[in-house]
């Protein structure tokens, strides 16, 4: 785990016995320096409370402070969520005498319960004045539902003549956990970023790694991706374009697709981490949604748990991905080894059987229709993962 | 169990040791006369070498014979499956002097390994002779992969001062079976039906029935629907409109549903048969899809297992069903009890919870949006499911 400490940012967390006592579930992320932020937010219709406040407060680019917490999603809480997460910036602004238009709040837990106010309202005082007293990680763990462990990546930038940070941390054990709520990331930078450059770097860094991964395939009410780009590194601010863009780019996106695996890896009951490769696709989009029905097919995940080449469920899936597909062309490699040549069998089964033993695992699937490719990483589907979600709020 | 006997059908079973030693895995369906015959098959734009055949072979409308065949889905076998196929179908129009245009030929079972055709050939002239020697349940049985019953529903239904019969057998433990493929549906009456009369009443029965359950939202190479209606009640031919043909609908509806039921009852691992209804949605493809969305999502599925009243998981899954929900209308009832009014929660998950015990669970989603319903029948995700999709083919 890489601590790269990016100037200017401050952390805080504090145990408020949310849902459990006596845990780290309550932070603040808080920048010495107004930040530009930018955010992308889950596309369910059903946006919790916080998810739609942040996407208010992000909107003008400017940001402070994000507060997280975990044990409550603080989703489908109707008219109460919003004023309960609007309270919560207001409370966390006066008492650091900023603008309660420069918070942002995050909530990972149940669903349909509403926040516990009273507890919440008490901490707040503590969890300000605890400043500069947590590491960054402390807030990684503060944020963690079924995770079995924080997801922290960090990387140092060449910026002219300065060396700039960037460190990411990030929560979630499922693509959604069980009615715990889904994938939260928060990225902090010392660098200066023109506004619109860290809104699009963003978007395509969440592209290019979460929206990659696939554990269940549920989609969660709070998913939320923020960046603060505090500028206190005193670079010639980043805009388009250019050696320093492509260099906090490249960091950047390493970044997020660290923690993303780190997500698959940490999947619910997961066993094996598997990249699913789509090759000769007419287009990437159809490229991307083949190897979606791939990695969200129960099959092929239940085969890929039981080391079974069971390579017909990966032609099934293909077939009702909606992608252009020719049986007949297609090529699928479990490793190095081709199982299946123009559409049907070459009798490497059980050398595939071994291959599938280890616990990364990467499918290729060569449509030979294209020039197009695509890449999704997924996890196996196991007893435990059903253990898990079908015990857990009981 | 009702068995009803159409006139004029006969039935034969063997063992051909397809897979498995031992076991009916052969059978063919025979109607004495000449039948209108029509056909609903899978969309999966992979489809088997029997699929592709009966496509063609359906298109005049006309059909004496279904041969049917477990253990091997003939699916993913290239040139040489159609090779086969075509090579059953003419043995068997050989031996029974009839046209080989007549012959339909379904497979069901692993995919990507030839048929073993020299076992296959050798038990034809014995399939043939023992016409008239087996009964509708042993065909339904040697069709059966991971299926733990025979599925058979029969319907005697008035036309006139006549009484005419008909009895549909099915297989299909999952929407797919593991490697083993899928659903098949067989349904043969004495009833005469003018062809295009046949055609719609079984693309509207199948859209009622079969296309409403989902096990795990995996789609086959294989899935087909056959109906054979030879006349031989004397009938005045059934077109459209009128009483006769509100008759037969009706019962034909009656067997189709009956099938797609016991197919959910039957699902892999499935210990709970759920209902899930959406009312009050825009149009009723929206209420599909949203019933859908609930019915594939693995968080709804597994915490129903675990006797969980956890509507978080169904909001969720609305949301990002695409079809258009207010979060701020929705109420959800589990059974009579209503969990979530106007979007939160009424505090009744304790109550519900206890409902949720039962064996046959009924899930209602008023979206209060606009006035079309619609329905989905599933069935819960259990470890059992992973277990046997984990350990199939190995």
């Amino acid at each position: 785990m890489k601590c790269v400490n990016p100037k200017g940012f401050l952390y805080s967390a504090v145990k408020a016995a949310i849902r459990k006592p006596d845990r780290y579930d309550l932070a603040i992320i808080y920048s010495a320096a107004e930040a530009n932020i930018a955010g992308t937010f889950t596309t369910n219709k059903i946006k919790a409370a916080p998810v739609q406040l942040d996407i208010r407060q992000t909107r003008h680019g400017r940001g402070q402070v994000i507060v997280v917490n975990s044990g409550n999603a603080n989703a489908c809480t109707g008219r109460r969520g919003m004023d309960d997460a609007v309270e919560i910036t207001k409370q966390v602004a006066g008492y650091l005498h900023i603008d309660p238009s420069l918070v942002s709040i995050c909530s990972t837990g149940v669903i349909g319960i509403p926040l516990p106010m009273q507890r919440i309202r008490k901490k707040i005082p503590q969890l300000v004045s605890h400043l500069g007293k947590s590491e960054v990680e402390d807030v990684a763990r503060a944020m963690m539902t079924t995770d079995t462990f924080p997801k922290i990546s960090g990387r140092k930038v060449k910026i002219g003549n300065k060396t700039g940070s960037i460190t990411g941390i990030c929560k979630g054990a499922g693509m959604i956990c069980p009615s715990m709520a889904t994938m939260l990331c928060f990225i902090m930078t010392d660098i200066e970023v023109e506004r619109e450059t860290l809104r699009i770097s963003l978007r395509e860094a969440v592209q290019q790694s979460f929206n990659r991964i696939v554990v269940d395939g549920d989609m969660s009410t709070n998913d939320t991706v923020l960046i603060m780009a505090n500028g206190m590194l005193g670079n010639k601010k980043i805009t388009d374009k250019g050696k320093s863009y492509r260099a906090f780019r490249d960091s950047l996106f390493g970044i997020t697709e660290d923690l993303a695996k780190m997500i698959v890896r940490d999947g619910e009951g997961a066993s094996k981490f598997i990249e699913i490769i789509v090759k000769g696709a007419r287009t990437e989009r159809e490229a991307q949604k083949a190897a979606y029905a791939v990695a969200k097919s129960y099959l092929v995940k239940t085969a890929l748990h039981g080391n079974d080449a069971n390579w017909g469920r990966i032609m099934a899936a293909l077939g009702y991905s909606g992608s252009m597909i020719r049986e007949e062309k297609t090529d699928i490699y479990f490793g190095t080894i081709k199982v299946v040549h123009a559409g049907t069998a070459t009798g490497t089964d059980n050398k595939a059987a071994h291959y599938l033993k280890r616990k990364d695992i990467s499918i290729t699937i060569d449509l030979k229709i294209g020039k197009a490719s695509s890449y999704v990483y997924t996890c196996d589907l196991t007893e435990e993962y059903v253990k898990i979600n079908a015990a857990y709020r009981t």
